[in-house]
């Protein structure tokens, strides 16, 4: 199990990155997730990491909870138990309704036989998706 | 390289599999995309996966490109050439514009960068999260 | 692409080894597939590769075909093209038939399937499997 | 970990899911798995799930156990603990020895060491295998 | 097969990210490798990556030839045949001699072995390595 | 989780590996760690494993902690918690200090996005390093 820094034991470089995350989310920075304690021996690993999500996540042209679902597309792709659990929590605090969950699961089940089948029978790209 | 049976000489099984679907996209059966043409060998594994293709993509609370988006986002993530290259289109078809694309990238990079630090560092879920 | 050297311009340890493999096939060392071309020039790793193979598939209580439906089936699951299109070749060859091949796609799907769903739902092994 | 539903607690559509499971596997619906308490709350993909493996495991060319050692070499692949956990049992049932097991492992690490050398000296497949 | 955009055709956002990787490896901004030319349509996820890749290969504590070997077990072993060719041909330039890259292909390969073994006898961690 | 057995228990071929390793580390047979135990009732598996990691951390060209670094790594891709803990602390214990275990980290991290985008992207290899 992670070695877990609680906030108040952190170093400055990993406090900073706490309290931006709390700020942007309204929560008390000793409230923080265990991936950032877990983060904060490695301040640089955590710095980009918190920067890259805070850009994936900035306001665009896909909205909040498609992006959450896309997150967790990805982390049930990737079978991450830590992931599923807070992406699941967080997407449902975005409006993802167990009707939506349920069509996430079905699409992600498709896409991961149609993957293996893709993969198994070898099967080429077609020209005409190679001309778009 | 896969095998691939055109439409005029697949068995009844198959070629039904295959008119189902091009009368549902409105095309022609002869145009289908290369993954039927390789299916068409094991017609009830075709007949699974395109059923179960019909129902994850049936109308829901999740619209069209969302489901796009989702089944992209796990195809990049199980690095399936065809299916990238198959849903991309798809997904461009169903309104996903460049500046969409990119921000899938970014949340699905993200993700995968978040999906590895919690196995690296082994993290724990949070209390909180098992709670909902 | 591979760097592949012939079986004619190996050096000698790789030679060894490619000649072992052929004449347990019963082919001439020259039709030595791919693989082995790639591998000649790391021969350590080579020599224990081959090993590796032959104790694998060893007579023993498993017949070969299911030996080679079960590589098969990692094979696909690890998404490998070069070892689906040569150990499908293999199991052919010993007596996979078409239905055959259609039922492993099958089961292979299915645990796809599996596998996912238990691991998206946090699925914790029932105590009754443990005591086994 | 999973919100399971006890089958007591289930809806209509998922209690008829797991009577029929119960009853071809002569135990009582409250006996039934963890995965089916774990999905009773997404009785769509329940269903599909539940109707996909009774296909794959339906009588056919492929004898039982040969089909449960293909499912436990993907879960392997995988890396699925709760899958290993079931169809391990599963396979033990239906009659596999402990050397079966150690020579399934032996295949699977092959194949795996097969696959990873296969990509990582980027194998091209032999023009003989595309032939056949 | 990716749309490639030639240096001179890319937008201002992407020649610069171009510029700033030529110029630290001493080469024309049109000779870039092509995963940059892939990604000249998304520049944020461009600059994104380029910052993250200077930032891992900055001087530090591991010396680059070993940041190389990192670089390229992990390719191999997300079987990325892009990135196994570009940064093997990188380690190679920075010292990778034919017995380095064996040596690196036996500890890889033992590597899978290991993870593979482990998850499938569902190996729980020793007590004594979660004190340390 | 796996069933163990000590030391003291395993039959004799299975003692007589547990002993070299224990030798080579020196420390006591019954100290070993669980991967061997859950391996003892497959002696032939356990006996090709540790021939494999045996002549895999052989003295050579790299170094015994880069072998370590590349091992974690492997084992951080594959996203096995167990090997992840055990060949992190061999790597500490061979002198992976927190500065190398950090940088260790980015260089993984940057690795697995390069490897995403060049198959989001599919990106082709660049033909000039196909000619080296």
């Amino acid at each position: 199990m992670a070695k877990l820094t609680e906030y108040k034991d952190m170093s400055p470089r990993a406090s900073a990155v706490v309290e931006g995350i709390a700020q942007a989310r309204g929560i008390d920075p000793a409230d923080i997730n265990n991936v950032w304690k877990a983060l904060a021996r490695h301040p640089a690993v955590m710095e980009q990491f918190a920067a890259e999500m805070k850009a994936a996540f900035a306001p665009g042209k896909l909205d909040p909870l498609t992006k959450e679902l896309v997150y967790l597309a990805v982390s049930i792709t990737n079978q991450c138990e830590y992931c599923i659990a807070s992406h699941g929590a967080m997407a449902r605090r975005k409006g993802m309704a167990e009707e939506m969950h349920a069509e996430l699961m079905a699409v992600v089940l498709a896409a991961q036989k149609g993957n293996k089948i893709a993969m198994a029978y070898r099967v080429p790209v077609d020209e005409a998706l190679e001309e778009e």
